[in-house]
């Protein structure tokens, strides 16, 4: 089975450390292919963010589907961000998102789950998110650690923050926790250990999930919602630089 | 690895039948074993029959996980049926019910799903028990075929029965559509094709999601909710007889 | 008017105390029997335990219809267990659970009421309960004592947990408190002094409750959830140890 | 016991009426006193109407109250009708509305219930009432009958109309049904045995329950939403037609 | 465009404040006409109040609109409090109610609001307003700041009291504050600043929005809930002190 | 006041519509400039193409801001499509999306409202960006014309297909209707009258809404939610046709 990985940002590092992340949690025989947009932002934090990732990784999943490289599900790491139901129009494989993923298999374990994830202002859209998935009503709380997608490098002090956040989700009536960012992909044994709790990582969940997905012959509804795109004309970003205009 | 499913009632030839699905939907090296209670009934249909069932298959879990024999997760093959926190709190390893599971994975499908079941008095259970698994937020629709679990039997008679309650559930807003009784596993194909949907089967669904948490390394969180049961008496069952009394 | 009070345990001297508010509570005319089910648990605290707690309490209230007593209605004194709608299912007499009559009087007392419970661990089933019952809504919170079933007959400990519990309950919104344990009724009024809110014992409101339906000739409907349970096979536990089998 | 009955509206053959159901209802040794307004309104449909009805119902129960009649309890009926949380500010009995009194019992006797009333318009009212009084999650409609209060005197017209609209309720999953009008009050049975459910009148409920509080010796909560009203300047009415003015 | 803003109490000095704090809000040409009920309150605070007030003004805007002065449309001046769907019904021209206004514009300018208001006794009403205005979702939390609606001329006080109630609110997750209280008007700008948030007033904002539904010529729908008032007896206040009576 | 309307798709002439609608609808002295995304979807009709639209609307707000053109508010017509909190967090001027604005006013001129739109399979889309507005509540239905954006050019069509839908509105429980796309803009009035309903045009809705909000001194909160977008590396659109890449 071959699953495409999107970053929904453009640093190509981080989409090295997903891939690697959803290698570690894929079944033998998956293979993990890793897709950086070509625009975009070098991290998303924030409702722009959100929205402008979510264009470029459409833009790159649609380049990618028209490559004619064979691939069966796809996997949209970005934790709260845009674009799922847009994939999900796009292409004829199932999609599926790392927030909806780690809810989903958080409600298997506990009957609350909480999502720690990195600045405060990321929540809104984290809850948004999981309202449309149909999977908010078991989340306890979403919990910020106040460090930004780039600053959880120094993985000292992500753990620390992880930690702390995480108490106050559990305070809240959280028994599952849930990494709320990709680039947190790898330290769930670790913080799981320390607070003696479940901790879900969306991108090895959503791979998982896919493969059960493909695995079942399932693949995303046409009736109503996620219909195919009408045709018409697109056109992804100004290229050379025409101005808006009334 | 190793998944043990429960049927929820005595009856032996459906336990075959959702031991075969269980095994047609299970990834390579996966083993199945069925499990049927010692008691209960014959077919779980409304409360009284839900409420016995689910303290039945607690006692063969619980005989079962005594008895030595390993296994990795456990699958409850009882759609709407009481029992899986208790498992949850029992077993040490990922319990999943095939109503959540096929709730979860038909939210990754279509923006509303829908269930189709056996008689209309099943639809209060299932209602609750999507509400508690935390996914009732996207279905549309429970709609009763007015087949009784032992009526599955007439293949032909079953499918015209589910295509009409589908097309209800798709008039309500479905998108995709759940098989909603463990007898009725293998249908899921014929239906969908017919009615141009996504047809979830519960028993499959719960299959890749045990082995999905297996494959992570996560199982039931014990802070709160699931703590493990309390050491104290309890007797399963009157056995020889004796009458309750005040 | 005769009123069968079901304990959800087999703790004999608990279905005294139980049958004791129950009396404390009935109008003049009514008669209380107490129902101890043969089997099942000493104490009921967790998911496994309401499972078991259920079949077992069903088990007896069938032997007791079976016996030709005449009886007007039952109350159900487990707070927040399972096997309430069976017992509807099961019975033409009404059937009143301590639970959800709580919670109905309660909110005809202050816009938000809060349960007191034992462990901190019973408070999902009891919030399940509510919510199916139709009553969650003016919930305000579930607090618990950290005190088990049976560790409530040292009776200061007990007013002294509850105050503290009941506290914080009224810091979440709550005007009203319930006592959240079958074993705390007769505490009522000495709690409700101390906290200047009205205190309300499940088994006091299910008996009026049971009483006021049965005045005004209203009995559980058969149409829909409810309806009589089919017949069939059904076995009330092992017995002799036949052990569970594929 | 004591019991005095609002009537919402100024039409004392309507209080009879009520008062006769009153009193059907109501447990040996219990009294009832029907109070109809001084001023207000000759029947309430509609918004305009119950805002009127409500300071009038409050006007004659701060009359009655100052009376010195000593009484234990009262009943408001008026469906849907506002007034209700003044009420239990005001007074130092238990306060019991038909509106939430006929939900309460409803609850106890069916997964889902429906409110016939009279015309359509007192819809919004009854759902809002409902809601505030925390028993609307169980409510699966509210459907009129296309009759004003003031034309279910002719009861062959009022039964046909109410039969329709059960059957509508029914439709929508109601289980129980509950008139949605004080002037319905004696139909509960004839209509319940045409309907083949159970069908409960907010009168006799709201008494019924309002015997329970004060049996069990539980009255209004005053700490938070219900306190006493605090002591300030109120006229009630015109009067001798003092125009108002900015 | 005349705008005629009603006082829910009596006290003319509060009338004229809220009417400057109209004219300060309204655009070029608005007119702002104030009404002071001939009877009711002095000052609303609580249910009794509340509908003791809605009666009042809702016979304010009766005799307004009969006294034949052309007017275009009504904000009525009382936070939480009753009588905005009887003012839709009976009048022709568009209602505009403070409470839901500052909701509207406050849902504007975050992703949630927080109502700062005088006694935590309000709290229920504002609550209820907000849910049937079909704006309470957004909405964090309303807080009591302790002051009474007549304390609140001591502005020092009030804004040290208010700054306080709105960190709790900010809090509890609020990004936006509404000036609970007609009585608060004119203090947005000073706590707005000082807190770093948008503050909304809801005679401003209601002010505004009844000029847009008139600017865009429209009015309250005849269409169910608003139809106009029955003709039917209604008095308005006992006047000469007739006795309520049985 | 100068209000910037954005159009959400590349069509000009469409802007031009939605310029002429968003002008009849201003307060005299509001000077209203259109704006067409230099890149992105011609119409937009689904989730890809809404994701697609965010970000070229946003990309030709950043130019417009940029450009040194003051501007009092922007106004985003584009119904139910996506990008509103990310405009919110990059301008410091109020935006108001028409999607929410006509949700607003209408829940003051009736108890519920529906949404009449172009395609079935917007209706997702406006659920939930009504629900993120928090305005969801009072929404009764959101009903497709069957009718693609492009094809609202022949009027007499469209009247026709917007009554029959606004009649399933009604029967819905709707009060009042919504035109759910921009391009129905000038159509309120006729279909009004035929309907007999209040029929509120979001363009119009939300140029009202804006110019509240800057005549009332108030903007964006810029605590929590809606901060400034951080300071980062982002690239609109590919431009030179880089490729994604891994």
């Amino acid at each position: 089975m071959r699953i495409v990985v999107t970053n929904c940002n453009t640093t190509r590092s981080m989409t090295e450390e997903i891939v690697r992340g959803a290698r570690d949690a894929a079944s033998t025989g998956t293979t993990v292919t890793g897709l950086t947009p070509a625009w975009g932002v070098e991290s998303a934090e924030g409702w722009l963010d959100s929205h402008l990732s979510a264009a470029a990784v459409l833009d790159a999943l649609r380049a990618y589907d028209a490559s004619g490289e064979p691939y069966d599900a796809v996997v949209m790491a970005g934790f709260g961000e845009h674009g799922r139901e847009g994939a999900r129009e796009l292409l004829d494989v199932p999609v599926v998102d790392i927030t909806e993923a780690a809810a989903h298999l958080a409600c298997l374990l506990g009957r609350r789950y909480g999502v720690v994830t990195t600045l405060d202002r990321a929540r809104g859209q984290i809850e948004d998110s999981l309202h449309a998935a149909g999977v908010a009503r078991n989340c306890a709380a979403v919990v910020g650690t106040g460090l930004g997608v780039l600053d959880l490098g120094d993985e000292e002090r992500t753990v620390r923050a992880f930690l702390a956040a995480g108490a106050r989700a559990r305070d809240a009536g959280a028994e599952v926790l849930v990494l709320g960012c990709a680039g947190m992909t790898g330290l769930q044994r670790a913080v799981g250990e320390k607070l003696g709790m479940p901790v879900v990582d969306g991108v090895g969940a959503a791979v998982r999930l896919a493969e059960s997905l493909v695995g079942l012959g399932l693949t995303t509804s046409r009736v109503g919602g996620y219909a195919k795109p009408l045709p018409k004309g697109r056109t992804w970003g100004t290229g050379c630089g025409r101005p808006p205009s009334e």
